[in-house]
C-alpha cells in the first residue's frame, strides 16, 4: 500500500515540525481556533507562541508574537489551522503566510485549500527556501470492504461538530496507556494529524473512499491493544453526515463513546437545525455501526462542559448518566477513568 | 457560483461529443459495462459502435469496431466507462486510449483516475490535437446547508449499487414530460453525466462537500416542475454508504423511489454482506432523509427484473406491492406509469 502523503512526522524537525507558532488569525470565536487550542493543550511543549490578527476574538493563552519574534524565540513552523466554512484562506491569511515565510518560518496548514495550490505562497516558499506542508492532502487508499479484521477499536461519535471528539479520544489513549494497555490515537482531522504525527484528513478524502480511508488508518492489530479513532461531524449534521457514516462503517468499532456539548443552541453553522437528543443520537450511531460491527456497544458519554455555568456540570453529567445508563465525564475537567472502566469491563482482554 | 468543470455539453460536437464509440474493454460482466449500456439505451442515436477487448464477456449489442473503423464511420469520441473497483485504468486500457487518440478520436472518461493525470495519454492527445474530457472532475461547490428551497425533488435510493437507479430516474423524467409536467433528470454519476450533458460526479466529490454538491446540482426552482435526482450506492453498502447519506441530505427530497434487483445474492463486490430487506431499507432511507426533509414520502419501487427467470417478474412485483403498499414496476419492461401516478397523487401541483 502506498505511503500516505498526509502523514507527517511532526517531531522530526526536518523541514516543517516543532517548535510551532500557532496562527489564530482573525478567529471570531473559540471554536474557530480549535486546531491551535488542541495543539497547545496536547503538545504544550511544542507551542511557543500565537499570532493573532487585529480582529481576533479569542486567545490560546500563550504569548503573542510577530513572525520575527517567533523566529527569534526558536519557532520553526507556522501552523495554520483556523477553520472557515469550506476551509478557504482569505487574502489576509495569504498575506500573513507570505510574511511568515519571508521571516524564516516553514508553514503547515490543515485547511481544505492547499498552500501548494497558491502561486504566491509557493513562489515565496521557493524563494525563501522554506517548506510547505498540507495536512489535508489525503493518502491514496482502497475502497472500504467491511471485512473482519483483528484488534479492538473504539470510535468517538458526536451530537454535532466540534463537541470534543478529539479531546475525548486523546484522553482515552492517555488513560489506557496509564493502565498499561496498548492504545493508539488514530487521527482523522487536521489537529489530530498535527498532534499524532500521522493520520488521514477524512473530510478531504474523495467521497467513495471514506470508509476505505478509515480501514487504512486502523488496520487489523494483534497485540491485544486498542485503536482509538477520532470521530468527525455528526450523523445529525446535514452538511457532513456522509463523512460520519463512512467513518462508522470503516472503523468497524467494538465500542462507541458519544460526545456532546451541553447547552449548545443549534447545530454548528446551522441555526435552523436543533441538536439531537442524546439517546436518539446514540441509538442512530449504534444502529448505523452495526452494518459492519454487529456487536458494537456504547461505553460512555464525554461532555465538553467548558461553557456550562459553574456548578452545573455535575448536575448535567448525573442527568445524562441516569438517562443513558452510561458513565458520563468531561475529559478535560474529570478525565475519562470511569469511561475506560466501563470499556474494559465490557470488552476485557 | 463557479461554472462546474464537470458539466459537458454532450451534444455540442465541439471537442469531445457524439457520435460515440463505446469502450467496453475486457468488461467481465454486464454490470461492469453499465456506462456503455446506459448510453446506448438512452441515447442510441449517438452510439455507433463498441470496442471490446479479447477477454470481454459482455456486449452492448451494437456493431464491434476498431478505432479506425469507428473514425471512418463518423465517430468523434471514445467513451471510456468500464468500472473497476477504485476506478483505475489498467495498462491495456491506457494503451487502447492512446491507440484511439492516434486513430483520430477524442476521449471522454468517467473513471476516478483522470485521463489528464496520465502523461502518456496527455502527450498523445496533445500531439494528435485531440480533446480529453474527465466527467469525474467535480465542480467547486459550497458545503451543504440544508436550508429550505422551492421546487419539488424526487430521489432514487437503492438496496445496493447498480440496481437501476439511473434507469428509474430517467424513466420517470420521460413519463412526467410525456404528461406535460416539467421535469429534469439530475445526474450524479458518470453515465448520467454523459446522458444529461451535465451533472456532478458525486463519488468523486471531496467528502465534506457531498450534500453541498447535491444542493448545487438541484437548487430551488419555481416553475412547479420536478428535479429527478439520480441516486448512488446504498445506505447498506459498507464501501459507499457515506455518499448515499450525503445525497439524501443534500437532495432534501419530497419523494423517494426505492430501486432493487430481485435475486441478487449479496451486496455488489462484498460476498460477506447480504442485500437488505426492502421494507427495512426503505424505512432507513426515509428516516435518514427526514433530517432535511421531514415530510418525505415513498412513492414506489423500481425493480431491475432483467435477471429474473421468465414469468417470475410479475410475481415478484406483486409480492413487493403487497408488502410495501407501493406501486412496483420494472422501468425497462413496464415503464413507470403507476409510480408516477402515485407521485402526482401524493404530491399534486
Amino acid at each position: 500500500m502506498a505511503t500516505p502523503q498526509g502523514t507527517p512526522s511532526a517531531a522530526t524537525g526536518q523541514g516543517w515540525g516543532p517548535p510551532y507558532l500557532l496562527y489564530i488569525g482573525n478567529a471570531p470565536d473559540h471554536l474557530a481556533a480549535k486546531t491551535a487550542r488542541g495543539l497547545a493543550h496536547w503538545r504544550p511543549q511544542w507551542c511557543i507562541g500565537q499570532f493573532r490578527g487585529s480582529e481576533c476574538r479569542t486567545t490560546i493563552g500563550i504569548p503573542d508574537m510577530t513572525f520575527e519574534q517567533a523566529v527569534a524565540a526558536g519557532a520553526n513552523t507556522l501552523i495554520v489551522g483556523v477553520a472557515n466554512a469550506g476551509g478557504v484562506m482569505d487574502e489576509e491569511t495569504v498575506a500573513h503566510v507570505v510574511q511568515a515565510l519571508r521571516a524564516g518560518l516553514n508553514v503547515a496548514s490543515g485547511l481544505h485549500q492547499r498552500l501548494t495550490s497558491h502561486p504566491r505562497i509557493v513562489e515565496t516558499a521557493k524563494a525563501c527556501g522554506r517548506t510547505l506542508f498540507d495536512a489535508r492532502e489525503p493518502p491514496a487508499t482502497p475502497v472500504g470492504k467491511g471485512l473482519p479484521r483483528p484488534g479492538r477499536r473504539l470510535l468517538t461519535v458526536g451530537t454535532d461538530c466540534s463537541v470534543g471528539k478529539m479531546y475525548a479520544t486523546l484522553a482515552i489513549e492517555k488513560e489506557l496507556r496509564a493502565r498499561g494497555v496498548a492504545a493508539d490515537f488514530r487521527a482523522t482531522g487536521q489537529t489530530g494529524i498535527f498532534i499524532a504525527g500521522r493520520g488521514i484528513p477524512l473530510d478531504a478524502v474523495i467521497a467513495d473512499f471514506i470508509s476505505g480511508g478509515v480501514e487504512w488508518l486502523a488496520p487489523g492489530r494483534d497485540d491485544g491493544g486498542w485503536d482509538l479513532i477520532e470521530g468527525q461531524g455528526s450523523l445529525f449534521h446535514p452538511s457532513y453526515a456522509g463523512v460520519s457514516l463512512g467513518l462508522l462503517h470503516g472503523a468497524k468499532p467494538d465500542a462507541l463513546v458519544l460526545c456532546h456539548e451541553p447547552g449548545r443552541a443549534h447545530m454548528r453553522g446551522l441555526p435552523h437545525y436543533p441538536v439531537p437528543e442524546l439517546a436518539r443520537c446514540l441509538e442512530k450511531n449504534l444502529d448505523a455501526a452495526r452494518l459492519t460491527s454487529p456487536n458494537v456497544v456504547a461505553v460512555g458519554v464525554a461532555i465538553n462542559g467548558s461553557n456550562l455555568p459553574p456548578g452545573d456540570a455535575a448536575r448535567v453529567r448525573a442527568a445524562i448518566e441516569a438517562e443513558l445508563g452510561l458513565p458520563c465525564q468531561d475529559p478535560v475537567a474529570d478525565g475519562v477513568g470511569r469511561i475506560v472502566d466501563r470499556l474494559l469491563q465490557c470488552l476485557p482482554n
